[in-house]
């Protein structure tokens, strides 16, 4: 198998687990926050930098490239490592999310999606063996099986149906991929906010023996107690001894509950997004740099941060470069957002270490929410 | 004074100066290429990255940082070069440029300027006095003389009458400027294309001892026959032991042209902006990234370069990002083409150096414009 997963402790607070994930192009440590670049670049970002700020992982779409460059165009750069100078791991979506949610006019059948590009409006197709063929082009690491994202709410029927549909997918993408040795693929757990169907599809997937698991369908609009909820009857039913991915989850708190639940990956836009307006994550909860009130503050964006951001710049600047739309506003917030997550990631595993992830979960809640069960974080 | 210049060596070839302009934040390589960065940030590039690519002074603009963050926030800052983490010289210019060009609905009087505000439409006025307030505020190493840049074609009475006031104006800055140990203000040659209104203007000027000169009033949509024609007549004015510098000029050929007829410092927006469009300088002229031809063209932007990003980035990436809108396209561009123009300027000192400006001169014109007289570079 491309991946390996090794599991190096369970919290005894908690039950999250520590472990690694061996890759072609490295070992993550895990539970890991995985920055988002759609494009084939984490927005304003160089490789230089993820790197500076211990980036183990990145994601990229696999929608948005076969849109454009277009995945022959990255195979012909040698992959999207070589494409875009990134050496560590990637994983890829499968497409299926953004055909969903970006592209116009889907049209599902048994076969796959056709759609409109958001981009031209040119009619398109992608099924299972398409996300395939793309996916095993573009060459990450990791890549996901085609699937579809019910919506939400979204009635049992229609789940139950689509969750099947997703399985069959699973097995024609199983059969398609043709770099199991290089590129490893993940299931995805749908089933909506119905325990009986995720039980089903988690039983399903795991029969499959793959190299990992991802929870998908969650994060569309259920509260989180919700999606708590599907994660505590869901993630039991995944195998040990591989590695299980919440799929765009990435607010801090969504982060250290998934971890609690025993997820190992996760991904999110947020922090690179809300960079855009100028909103930042600190350790005193969000700041949004943009407010009157800090433009004479000449102070750090996050007085206990020590990333570069934060050890050269003032909420004062920040604030001049967002108004004044200058991309290195943008730059100086996404490094620190990023930053900010990746080193909350590297807390919540020291507390696994330590068998006390409830209570650094507490204490962050406290000092970032005000409260220990945030409704509307981010 | 703030300043000093210390010239090194004439050029036995072409009269072009070699030197160095000591100021407050360190010692500059003349003849120098500044980036410029209008709103304290040169558009999408990092200090670090500018070091690394071995900038050795910027510009920034009064205009802008007057309207936006205010010059009352930069000096609380503690001066620009705190505000934006630069430890290395600045320039600002006066103001009077932008207000010409940029705003709306002027009124020249002898006092001032008075104008709205290019962002909030608000009534502002820029005086002499008000022009160093701005510029003592914000605490560059050199700063510029409020003056008025007369359009082109423009009559003589209206060119002389404008340069008598520019030069009335000097006066009022001289006696207006409270920092004269730490600040290096420079007067403005005026007098359009006419050559006893310029010979009349570099006379005054140079009676009043300043620290520094500069040539204004050209790249305003004359021939370059032309400005080359002004400037043959205009530097030989100038004294020898103080620095020239020829205001918002940065095409290759000018640069080089320039520092030919005794030009020690220019600054433009090119680079900068032409990045935008995804225009690159390179080694064999100008490449377009965006053009449909680089879409599989894997190879380094500009085969010579050992730049960032021509070391690690094809043409077929950046164009990729261009047409995605992705900043870091920018970035990289922005990045290469500085590094362009601040190696130009190096292998011009080198070329003055060893007294052959002139071979370098004819070699690197008919290898970038295929011409040795090229009447339309970018």
């Amino acid at each position: 198998m491309a991946v390996k997963y090794e599991l190096i402790k369970t919290c005894k607070q908690s039950g999250a687990r520590l472990g690694r994930l061996h890759t072609p192009h490295g070992t993550i440590d895990t539970p890991i926050f995985m920055p988002v670049g759609t494009q084939a670049t984490v927005k304003t970002m160089s490789p230089e930098e993820l790197k500076e700020m211990n980036a183990q992982i990145i994601l990229s779409n696999t929608y948005h490239l076969f849109l454009r460059p277009g995945h022959d165009i990255v195979r012909e750069a040698g992959g999207l490592h070589a494409f875009m100078n990134w050496d560590r791991p990637i994983l890829t979506d499968s497409g299926g999310f953004q055909v969903f949610s970006l592209s116009k006019l889907r049209d599902i059948t048994e076969e796959g999606v056709t759609f409109r590009s958001h981009i031209s409006g040119e009619k398109l197709f992608i099924g299972p063996e398409k996300a395939m063929e793309i996916q095993n082009a573009l060459g990450a690491d990791i890549i996901m099986a085609f699937d579809e994202c019910p919506p939400y709410p979204a009635d049992r029927e229609y789940v139950k149906a689509s969750t099947e549909r997703t399985y069959r997918w699973l097995k024609r993408c199983m059969k398609a991929h043709q770099r199991p040795a290089e590129q490893a693929l993940f299931g995805i757990v749908q089933g909506g906010m119905y325990q009986d169907l995720r039980e089903e599809s988690a039983r399903q997937l795991v029969d499959l023996d793959l190299p990992g698991y991802a929870v998908g369908g969650l994060s569309v609009g259920e509260s989180k107690e919700l999606m708590y909820e599907v994660l505590d009857y869901t993630t039991p039913l995944l195998p040990e001894h591989k590695p299980r991915y919440l799929m765009g989850v990435g607010s801090p708190d969504a982060l250290i509950e998934g971890s609690i639940r025993g997820i190992d990956m996760f991904d999110c836009v947020l922090p690179t997004r809300i960079a855009r307006n100028g909103t930042a994550m600190t350790s005193q909860g969000r700041v949004v740099v943009r407010n009157a009130k800090y433009a004479r503050d000449f102070t750090a964006l996050d007085p206990e941060c020590d990333c570069y951001t934060c050890r050269n710049y003032t909420k004062a600047y920040l604030r001049h470069l967002i108004k004044a739309d200058e991309t290195f506003g943008l730059r100086l917030i996404t490094y620190h957002n990023l930053y900010f997550l990746l080193e909350l990631m590297k807390q919540v595993r020291l507390a696994i270490l330590e068998d006390r992830l409830l209570d650094f979960r507490d204490a962050f809640m406290m000092k970032y929410y005000g409260s220990l069960h945030p409704e509307k974080p981010f």
